[in-house]
């Protein structure tokens, strides 16, 4: 018996679901977890705790290991370049999910359509970009953002005021326009390091205070070509930014039909949230993937088993325990599949998310809210 | 956080699949194995290790626990009935799949068609048998077999002696006709508590040396009728035997359209191999469903989500390790997918299993059974 061994950095539920596709192929994962009460450290036999800047701890995960990857991207990059083992993805493509600027830098060098950007250290220089690009506009953090944080949208430059004033020497900021998108689509895709890219069909997300609440496959109402074009944009990031694992690229979709105009706003190098509605609706989930990825295994195929699909975020409860909902839950949509990440409840967390497929992504959704509504306590 | 604690006996591929379900809905799984190296121990982190019948160990496995259930039948029943949870299957249920000739008795009490059969103990009531059934017929001894093993196809009496010979004071055989079937289906069901059953579409299984070798889901070229005479018998076992949690029924199929004449084999009640293609091909996997029954949730839809599904066993392998062949497998058949048990390698010994789902069951079985061919050692 010697499984293949993936090292992990990050104990969240993106870990947790790794674990569910390593049980069936029978790969070892190996998680550096945060805490003993990590959502993977509770389903994770070899769990280690330790943090992920921590670089004793990380040379002890990778330690008879076949590759390092990770869960999230907040990770000391020049140190990973140290390690004995491969990193997927590398840090020379990490950076570009890591900080907002290397990324709308790089998307621009490789002729993807950003929205007009500015890297912004002061008043003027964001005075100078808004008078380019209008009101209101958003400003990022570089790095370190996630699910709607360091993210800000200004209505006029006095709300600028206070992350400027806070931006420490070198420090700066990037200024977007917020684009008058008409839907936000996401593409997802796997690549490994000998170059195989399979990509999943184009969903549409919908944000709710900048966190990802609805997912629907296929994205609606989208034209064959919009949906070849965004496809081929994923494709062409992966490949000229060398990812190796699932990347998944954000967009926003301005306009109809063919006349759509698509540009990117964020990318990720790891299971995505977007994705997960691909443990039921295909025929290889992203988590599955993104393992045989990192392995340099052949991917899977990445066809929907159904029509249409939606995935419907839990984002908080108003019940202490939102299991105790359960039997309601399930018995209102019995094709309902449930997925809880073992979180303690606090107000819009992400505690888990709920799964439909059938014959229409929008009627899929319905029946998802409805499960959600429930184990949210909303549904009495 | 406070999930909900399911106690399971046996450290198998059927716990460590229960695994993979239990960590998507927050339930937590405490599972007794056989030992550390035990197929669930390397993926369940609360896998305390001890034996079936050791009483100390059952009874600090349940502590705390909502129930107990199992993933084989080789407990000791008696001792069950003292514990402070809810077991299910209840031992008044188990014992019909833990004993042939008794299950035998109960099916011809609640009606159900049995072939003709007889307990024996010497050779002269085996002679009397034999000269109202004929030759060959099939011994069986009523406890401990599985996989073939406590199968015996005799084509004269003498072949029984050395069975008979071993019988110890007051132990018996079950003789059973050899009925002469066209083919081998399976019903799998299950039932809750609260009475609710959903029943899974009837698969046709093939098996070889008495072990499952490949499953064609739904059976093909079953008549509407039978298809419903075989659901509906399945269903009326569940609710007379009073079984909770997964239900396999195991059937013989005599002649062809609306007169094949049905013919109950065995009976259990854990998730089972004629199963393990809903977790790809239902919508609600047996592994999940069973974890739903034995704690009274409401059942999962069983609709399937494809027009066909098929799965093949991986029965040992010429390779050291099969895994090294996955570069191959997965390339040759992106849609495979690949349950690989973490079991050390021995002739003939359930590996894992590998699941295709697609327009036709019999198409599908040839695709996974080209992986296997790969992951065995016989394709090159």
């Amino acid at each position: 018996m010697s499984a293949p061994i993936i090292a992990v950095v990050g104990g969240g539920q993106l870990a947790r679901m790794m674990q569910e596709a390593a049980n069936a192929l029978g790969i070892h994962l190996r998680v550096l977890v945060e805490s003993t009460e990590a959502s993977t450290a509770q389903v994770v036999p070899d769990s280690p705790v330790g943090q992920a800047d921590d670089e004793k701890a990380v040379e002890e995960l990778v330690t008879g290991a076949q590759v390092l990857t990770f869960e999230h991207e907040h990770v000391p990059n020049a140190f990973l370049e140290t390690l004995p083992v491969p990193v997927r993805p590398a840090p020379a493509a990490l950076v570009y999910a890591q900080n907002k600027l290397r990324m709308r830098q790089v998307m621009d060098k490789i002729g993807a359509p950003n929205p007009q950007w500015a890297e912004v250290a002061s008043r003027g220089e964001l005075a100078d970009f808004a008078s380019r690009v209008g009101l209101p506009l958003i400003l990022k953090t570089p790095t370190g953002g996630y699910d709607g944080k360091g993210v800000l949208k200004i209505q006029d430059l006095a709300e600028a005021q206070d992350w400027l004033d806070r931006l420490e020497d070198g420090q700066t900021l990037l200024a977007e326009e917020a684009v008058p998108f008409d839907k936000e689509l996401a593409v997802l895709l796997a690549r490994r390091p000998s170059g195989e890219v399979r990509c999943w069909p184009v969903v549409q997300t919908i944000q709710e205070n900048g966190v990802c609440s609805v997912v629907l496959a296929p994205a609606p109402d989208l034209s064959d070509q919009i949906d070849q074009q965004a496809r081929e944009l994923g494709e062409r990031i992966a490949t000229e930014l060398d990812v190796t694992g699932v990347l998944a690229v954000e967009m926003f979709a301005v306009g109809d039909g063919a006349d759509t105009k698509l540009y990117v706003n964020e990318l990720a190098m790891r299971p995505h949230n977007s994705g997960h509605w691909t443990i039921e609706g295909s025929i290889t989930s992203q988590f599955e993937q993104h393992l045989r990825a990192v392995l340099d295994l052949p991917l899977g195929d990445t066809a929907p088993v159904s029509d249409g699909a939606a995935m419907v975020n839990l984002l908080g409860s108003e019940l202490e325990e939102p299991r105790e909902a359960y039997p309601r839950a399930l018995a209102e949509v019995p094709e309902a599949k449930v997925h809880y990440y073992g979180k303690g409840v606090r107000p819009g967390r992400k505690l888990g998310h709920v799964t439909v497929v059938g014959a229409d992504a929008s009627e899929c959704a319905r029946k998802a809210r409805r499960v959600v509504d429930i184990l949210q306590g909303k549904e009495k």
